[in-house]
């Protein structure tokens, strides 16, 4: 059996942080038990990063399939990206006014994403979609905005559910929701609301949390596009956490249909912080009636990050790379899993893959072989989609299975109903 | 007369940006001849920056009063900022994991700003203040908000008016609204609407666009807190904009009371892209409850950047200089327009103070000094408050003056009747 790795300073730090920061560490990184890093088996901080790795607080090395949970693509502090962000950076960052790397962004963009005559670059995630929220308004002056079902578009008020902490119910009274892949009955919605409905709001495919991810079934894009086309309804795609993983002209372009809008984030940049929304030339106009700006959204390195990224993600044909990482690499656990008598099932797309041990309703067996992997060095996390970065090497997949197989042995003596 | 700039690149570049970018140039730097920045006389993009100057794409130096809109409080690139981020990005930057600096960081922060018991860190200033407003609906369970006239707090569909592209009737229907300094007509409207305020937000003072800024009559803000208080009303402060400038301790030390939430952004990191929401012990669970998080909010080096920020002006006394600095500045721009027969009216702090040639009803005086100063090296803006950084020196100062002594002149030659 392999050694065990275990976190006294990470513990130590989130003692510390607890005083300062409510909750310590925020978000889905809260150190909830049962959660999506539970406290017991999880570092909480790292030191430092390189390539496909992160080092924890304690000096424990972790392959990391979570890649900052998107950011990372091309793996951590990538050469050629950080050198063109560091030039920037002595030219000068946030300035009164733009560089030309703005431009040369959106034109690289433009020329890249399929769907794009243009683009507009924020901060966030949220700012992207909340921004074409607002186009979709503007433009058609209705309210109404169809969801679906777990997706996730962002913390803004507008995308959570009433019953969250602060929201009221203006915050969501126009929206509406269906489940994923029912063309039927998002087709009823639409009828039910003539000439009300400004946008549908969509990810590519089903990537929520605590579910097996699902794909769009056959035409189910295609009928969308055309009944959004029908009734003058916006269709804008959320492809901040999907996009640049799996077609570099965008999601909808690798599902064949052609989106109004569509919204980037993390992979954009490897990790500068910059978000994007692209879209077509008949809302360009609109974009540019709506005020939207910050104080950091004209700021150069990001964008020279960006364009690094973007032209390394064309020369080595990144979704093709992920794709055959992501093979080998969930072949390979399933084939590990097989070999201890558990079912692994593998969903969702190979560059974002879902994962979920299938023979236990509880719960128990997965986090436990989560947690042994992760306190074996390969970063897992419980129940969210998992990234991979086109700096994981054979070795690295090779590391990876050795760990899993070492890991469902652990859980087998942990739980021995299973062994 | 001094020879004057023209802005042939950066109107070449505007051209190639309107074709991918809505509006070329996005927010208060769009291109709307005699807004902020009129075409004619602006340039629209930077090279390089360094210290209190930018360079256009021209070859034109500028001493910059607009610091980025606030950002810029050390100088462009200072060293020591730079240093600490350099050191952090080598580490790693956006990781799964944050890293102790962001431990750091609410650390300093409490430890610095007077209203302080703990720190959450974003990226937008309109983060911070639609955090506000969300603590403060989840901790009282009430709606309403009241703002003031005039105030800014970002681009969140709740911070604009109805009228503006995309705004619909219910991402405004809570706000209340009252003009600045006048507490009757505040407690008028909270009496009104007996336990259905959640927040109150303001700025520290009335620093809004095209109108003389307004300091905070006597006694306006101890009595705006025991009402706040009375009321069970959450009292949020947005030094998004004077933040650090005025006070290290937050605006509301300097004007003598204490806020239950107060939002940072800017001159938190000098340019480096993080915001703040610091808050009273009593506010920290609730904060805690709100699901609040982005794709990049863990990033490290803004953190780095942001301590090194912070522990600077602190060693500096950055308040205190910006000050000096500015009744320098303000007091030798006064000076020349008198020597030219004008009154150039200044309002606000001095470290952003706002000015206006008051002379003439029709703004065509101001804006043509305005961009006769620009047209010779100093950036300022027509209707926007300025900011001043530590970088200035004396003959900064000295050259500015120079500058507006010969604008006015060329102002004379341009409008006869004012010669």
């Amino acid at each position: 059996m392999m050694q065990t790795y275990s976190y006294p300073t990470s513990k130590q730090l989130l003692e510390r942080a607890l005083k300062v920061i409510p909750s310590g560490v925020y978000g889905h990184l809260g150190p909830v038990e049962g959660s999506m890093l539970p406290p017991s088996a999880f570092p909480f901080y790292a030191s430092r990063a390189n390539g496909a790795y992160f080092w924890d607080v304690d000096g424990n090395r972790f392959i990391d399939y979570m890649c900052a949970y998107g950011p990372n693509i091309l793996g951590y502090n990538d050469e050629e990206v950080e050198r063109a962000a560091n030039e920037q950076a002595g030219l000068g960052n946030c300035v009164t006014l733009p560089s030309i790397k703005m431009i040369e962004f959106a034109e690289l963009l433009v020329d890249t994403v399929h769907s794009a005559d243009w683009a507009f670059f924020a901060k966030n995630g949220g700012d992207a979609t909340s921004f074409a929220l607002t186009i979709a308004r503007a433009e058609t002056g209705r309210k109404k905005a169809i969801f679906v079902k777990r997706d996730y578009h962002g913390v803004s008020p507008w995308a959570k559910l009433i019953g969250n902490a602060g929201v009221v119910e203006e915050d969501v009274s126009h929206n509406l929701y269906v489940d994923w892949n029912d063309y039927q009955a998002l087709e009823n919605l639409v009828e039910q609301h003539p000439g009300e409905i400004a946008c549908l709001m969509a990810c590519p495919y089903s990537h929520g949390n605590y579910v097996d991810n699902e794909l769009p079934a056959a035409d189910y894009w295609s009928k969308v596009r055309a009944l959004c086309t029908k009734h003058g309804i916006v269709l804008a795609i959320d492809d901040v956490r999907c996009g640049f993983r799996l077609d570099l002209a965008g999601s909808d372009h690798y599902y064949g249909f052609k989106a109004d809008l569509i919204c980037f984030c993390k992979a954009l940049a490897n990790g500068h912080n910059v978000s994007a929304i692209c879209g077509i030339q008949e809302l360009k106009g609109t974009a540019a009636s709506v005020f939207y700006t910050g104080s950091y959204w004209f700021s150069s390195v990001p964008f020279a990050a960006g364009i690094a990224t973007i032209q390394k993600l064309k020369r080595i044909d990144a979704p093709k790379l992920l794709r055959e990482i992501g093979q080998k690499l969930t072949g390979g656990l399933v084939d590990v899993a097989k070999s201890h008598g558990f079912h692994l099932n593998i969903s969702g797309e190979l560059p974002l893959w879902y994962m979920r041990i299938t023979d236990d309703d509880t719960q128990v067996l997965h986090q436990a072989w989560i947690a042994a992997c992760v306190q074996r060095g390969v970063f897992f996390t419980n129940h969210h989609n998992h990234f991979l970065n086109t700096a994981l090497t054979d070795e690295d997949i090779a590391f990876t299975l050795d760990v899993a197989d070492d890991a469902f042995k652990a859980v087998k003596q942990l739980l021995p109903q299973y062994a």
